[in-house]
């Protein structure tokens, strides 16, 4: 079936079976990719065994649920890779910080969301997190009930009639790079990277999402930011959903094509223990933006997420001296 | 000049003197007495120096100021007192947090904070914090130079007439104990010991700031508690505004008379790595209790305070494995 209009729901549901299939095979590819790294390791560490990535699923009791992926490695210090989709409805503190959702208390929401440690001092730590939400969802449950029910641009209402609910839709997430010891190269790669993937897309989305992520990205207490950058987007809907999607698709691929570069660049380089001692210093940097600032945390504590996963994005080691 | 009645801003004025030069006496009695627990040692860590607090004063731009002391020692891995004289004029957002800020935004407030990380991890973490705060404070400036132009009675209204603006004060804070390993016999000591101190005041106040603690301490997205709990009070107006602070220094001396007690019960102990392990896990609760609820971290960095002063409740060494 062609679909008549962008932005219908049809569009919404094909994007949510798409934008969930995705976000898994893209976790895939990405603990391979890493897994690989931490065989091919020659540097310090290397008589520590290669890491290999540990599974968990959990299940969400208001909806839906998720699986973590977690790996503690001679390369790969901790580095946590989970994906989920869940379902049900905002709390009422949270009604008031999203917007749309005063009408319609109702959300869909999958992604995937990554934070690598390292061992090393001089392999950047790095976050990449993509989303799909969907806010005033006709019918909650499954990628595949939803789909069925949706697929006629028919769907039920809150009160059980016939009417088309509104439906707001978007794509978010973004990544950004933490060196402990920023140098140039690295930085311009990183960036390039990513403006290549912006530029296949839209002209203004680089310059737009950049500046986005140095924004988020910014501990005001101490009035530093964070790492050196990347890109951060959020409420992306263009109108044309399948755009949307692809876009989101590149940004992951993206990440899959820079990073293990950087660290496959590094990663065999002796370090000092005062590198190490800046690296768990700085680490604690991360630790305060995460609980202070970030939506992500903040979103799924409060909406009931799993704890273990959420907070899987702190440092296994970290000091305040 | 016998004061007419109580509550009057004369008495206000005479609490804020007597709180600010309280808090920064008993700064001095517990680095003397921490100081001379330093030099006891005879347990592991004996090689290393006795621990010495270092003091470094700050001033904060909205103004008022403070000090912070801080001592990394062979018994005390990391401890942090500090004490503050802040006034100024609270966010729009702290307005609307605030009781009573709404009106008027003006505050005052003094106060003495106290985190304890210990290098044993059979010696339980602390923490201790009152303070006193003025709200609608007819003239900001030094303690003395408010209790000058307070001493009469007569105060300057916002808009420079002579009126008497509305003033609300309150004394807040309480003692809590964070054990890695908890046993009854130091449980139940720090208990006694703030009960025999709550109840010379108010039979009911034991029970009901023992609650408040626990309630307050208590982090939801693990659900289990910080510690084993203590006392935590807020907005205390009794009426009797001397009372309340004598209760607030009666608060200070218990702890003094209890802590150091627990801290010589175990310092000389043996520990085992696995223990020291724990406590580092352990730790990482700490933490994330303090960015993601503590009140008095985001009521500081919210309103412009010293990030080094607040931020140095942050244990020195953490794990999230």
């Amino acid at each position: 079936m062609k679909k008549p209009l962008s932005g219908t729901i049809p569009d919404i549901a094909a994007n949510q079976k798409r934008a969930t299939a995705w976000f898994r095979e893209l976790r895939d590819q990405i603990c391979a990719e890493f897994e690989a790294l931490e065989d091919v390791l020659i540097g310090t560490q290397r008589d520590q065994p290669p890491g290999r990535f540990e599974r968990k699923a959990w299940t969400r009791e208001g909806g839906g649920g998720g699986e973590m992926s977690l790996m503690r490695g001679r390369v790969f210090e901790k580095v946590g890779v989970n994906i989920s989709t869940v379902h049900g409805e905002f709390s009422e503190a949270l009604r008031r910080e999203v917007p749309g959702a005063e009408k319609d208390p109702r959300f869909w929401a999958s992604g995937i969301s990554l934070v690598a440690h390292m061992q090393s001092p001089l392999v950047p730590a790095v976050h990449m997190n993509t989303r799909m939400i969907v806010l005033g969802s006709p019918h909650v449950g499954t990628p595949e009930e939803r789909s069925d029910d949706l697929a006629g641009g028919r769907a039920r209402s809150v009160s059980g009639g016939s009417v088309l609910p509104t439906i707001k839709h978007w794509f978010g997430g973004g990544t950004d790079l933490t060196p402990m010891f920023p140098n140039n190269a690295d930085t311009e790669d990183f960036h390039a990277a990513l403006k290549g993937c912006c530029d296949r897309f839209s002209p203004e989305y680089y310059t737009k999402y950049k500046k986005w992520c140095d924004e988020y990205f910014y501990l005001k207490h101490r009035d530093e930011p964070r790492g050196v950058g990347g890109i951060f987007y959020d409420y992306l809907d263009s109108g044309e959903p399948e755009k949307d999607f692809f876009f989101t698709r590149a940004v992951g691929e993206t990440f899959l094509s820079i990073y293990p570069e950087l660290v496959r660049r590094h990663m065999n380089e002796p370090w000092s223990n005062t590198e190490r001692e800046q690296q768990l210093i700085k680490r604690g940097r991360y630790v305060e933006f995460n609980l202070l600032y970030d939506r992500g945390t903040r979103f799924g504590l409060q909406t009931g997420g799993n704890t273990e996963a959420i907070l899987m994005s702190l440092p296994p080691e970290v000091k305040w001296p």
